[in-house]
Parts: C-alpha cells; sequence; structure tokens
C-alpha cells in the first residue's frame, strides 16, 4: 500500500544505501559489546546520544523503555548468542509511560474495545502493575516514580535466571530538555 | 560501577548534548505520525535507514523485530495515547533469530540453567514458537523464513483487536549487505 509516509522512507532508505560504504562488512556480533534498553519515544536517538556507529550495539526499545519479558529474552540473546557483557536501562524525562496512568490509558481506549481477547489471552484496559503474574504481560507497564522505574527495571533484569551474575546493568534517565544522560543509583 | 564502556557513552553524551540545538522544544507525540518495528540488531540504525530525525517517529525495537505481545503493547500506546497512524515491521538479512534455531539456542544456554522459573512462568531452553500459547512469552521467536516472518508478524499485528483497521502496516527486509528496504508484500 503506497503512502506518502512510505514513500519519504524509501526516498530516504534510497539515499543512505547509495552512501552506505563498507558496512556492508560488519559481522552479526555487535562490536563494542554492550546493550541499551530504552523507550521508543521519538525524541530519543540512542545512537547519537549515547555515541553509536552502525554495529556497535544492541539496542532495545519499547513503550517506556520496560524490562517486560519480551526485552529479557532480547538481552539474554543478546549475551548469549552475541556476547554482549554490559547492559544499559535508559527511561527519560516527559515519558508517556509516566503521563498517562491506568484510569487515563483507560478511558482512551474506550472507543476501542474495553477487554479484547486475543492469542488466548485478555488485554484490558485497566491497569494491572503489581497484580496477578498474568497481569505482567497484558500490563500497560505505566509508572509514577521515573527514577524508582529504572530501579526496578535494572533489579528486574539482574535478577532474572538468566542474567550472569557478571553482567553490569547501568540505570540512566535521558533529559529530554537537554540531551543528557543522569545515572541513577 | 564506572566501566570503560560506561565511560565512553557518557563522553559520547556529553557532547551530543553540548551541541543539543533546540531538540529540547520537541513535544512528546512523533512529528511525523508513525512508528517502525525492528530488530536489535547492531548493524540496524533505524533513524539512518529510514530519515528520521530526533522526534519523528516512534521505534520499537527486540530480538527479530518480532510482533511480540509487548512489540504490540508499545504500538497501542504509539496510536492511542500519542497518535501514530501508520506502522512498519522491518525485518532484516543475516538476522540471529534466523541462524540460530531452537536446539542451537538450547546447547548455548545448557551453561545457563536448563528450565528457568521467573515472575511464575517458565523460561525454556527449547524453542516452542508454534506450540501452547503459554509458548509465546517464553519463546525465543526464531524464525526460518526470513519473508514470511515478516508477513506473520504484519499479520499479527493486523489482528489484533487494539489495531484499528485503518492504520496501514508496512513489511520490510532491511539487507545489511547494501543497506536497502526490501518490500514484502
Amino acid at each position: 500500500m503506497s503512502t506518502p509516509i512510505r514513500d519519504e522512507v524509501n526516498a530516504a532508505n534510497t539515499a543512505y544505501a547509495a552512501d552506505f560504504g563498507d558496512k556492508g562488512r560488519l559481522a552479526l556480533p555487535p562490536v563494542r559489546g554492550f546493550a541499551i534498553l530504552t523507550c521508543m519515544d521519538a525524541r530519543l536517538d540512542p545512537a547519537r546520544y549515547a555515541g553509536l556507529a552502525e554495529g556497535d550495539a544492541h539496542v532495545i526499545r519499547n513503550a517506556g523503555g520496560r524490562a517486560s519479558d519480551d526485552a529479557i529474552r532480547s538481552l539474554v540473546i543478546s549475551h548469549k548468542l552475541l556476547g554482549t557483557r554490559e547492559w544499559f536501562v535508559i527511561h527519560h524525562t516527559d515519558c508517556g509511560m509516566e503521563l498517562f496512568d491506568g484510569p487515563t490509558i483507560s478511558t482512551l481506549l474506550e472507543t476501542s474495545r474495553a477487554t479484547a481477547s486475543f492469542d488466548g489471552k485478555v488485554w484490558t484496559n485497566t491497569q494491572d502493575e503489581g497484580g496477578s503474574k498474568e497481569g505482567w504481560h497484558t500490563a500497560w507497564l505505566t509508572f509514577t516514580d521515573l527514577a524508582q522505574s529504572v530501579r526496578d527495571d535494572v533489579q528486574r533484569i539482574r535478577s532474572h535466571p538468566l542474567t550472569p551474575d557478571a553482567i553490569p546493568v547501568h540505570g540512566f534517565i535521558y533529559d529530554v530538555k537537554t540531551g543528557r544522560l543522569i545515572p541513577v543509583d
């Protein structure tokens, strides 16, 4: 399906590929041996804010930069199959997952189905963050305390049985007003 | 914890922030109103290969660029809360999720626990792609047919009850040897 956006992406890609240089020789494992988990937010460009060239590091992104099971799946693959040995968790100021709480999402989703069943699981409009195990997958993973959300996700990753103890997991907040990374201890 | 990699990231970030310009004025919703789901692979830089400036579009990334529940959570938030109205699914050649099959992952993980229990769910070393519903979350989401993996994920997203019918979902393969996007119909 042709759309103006698709045409723009294709045109930008044609220009990128025309100046691709020797990047086609890069191998699969990340050259610099690390991975970043961060938010999908449009203002964040992890390659630019963390200084990554193509080939350097894995970048995992979702709404909030949360340590979901899928993010942990990706980190485990990143280490076990592709050799990364250091990980970063980077959330950011003015994040939608902090601004929109459960009730807000519920209201916004009311024009969709209130509760959707898909693939044997229930997707609810209500936040179920601290609730049942079942809720983890279908929760929207909003948070109310930014620094704590980083600590929680670092801790969730560290405590996972497939995370080796030797891997440093660094927590940061990216400030969308300044472009700066602020460490979270 | 200070490490050489952390110091490098901090130094690169300091340089980025020093030349931040007026990017601090960008608002939360993506300026160009679309989202890209792609792989965490280090060789892929979606901002560069698709021509994104900071603020333009959501970027969601995991191992394989798969339409996991967490990726769909992110896409739903991207549309419902932040107004994107067009989505791209972009897998790539030479992907680890195609090269490493279930048995390979099993072998590589044997130095870890064969089966890890975490947060009430079982993380197994074996591939369970087409298996039980339970398996979706803990499966490694490898695939054997690259173009079909794109079609499958586009279809999974399109068929989700929280995906509006009006949203175009474009499927592409990124060629790591040339930097080019190849449409998958």
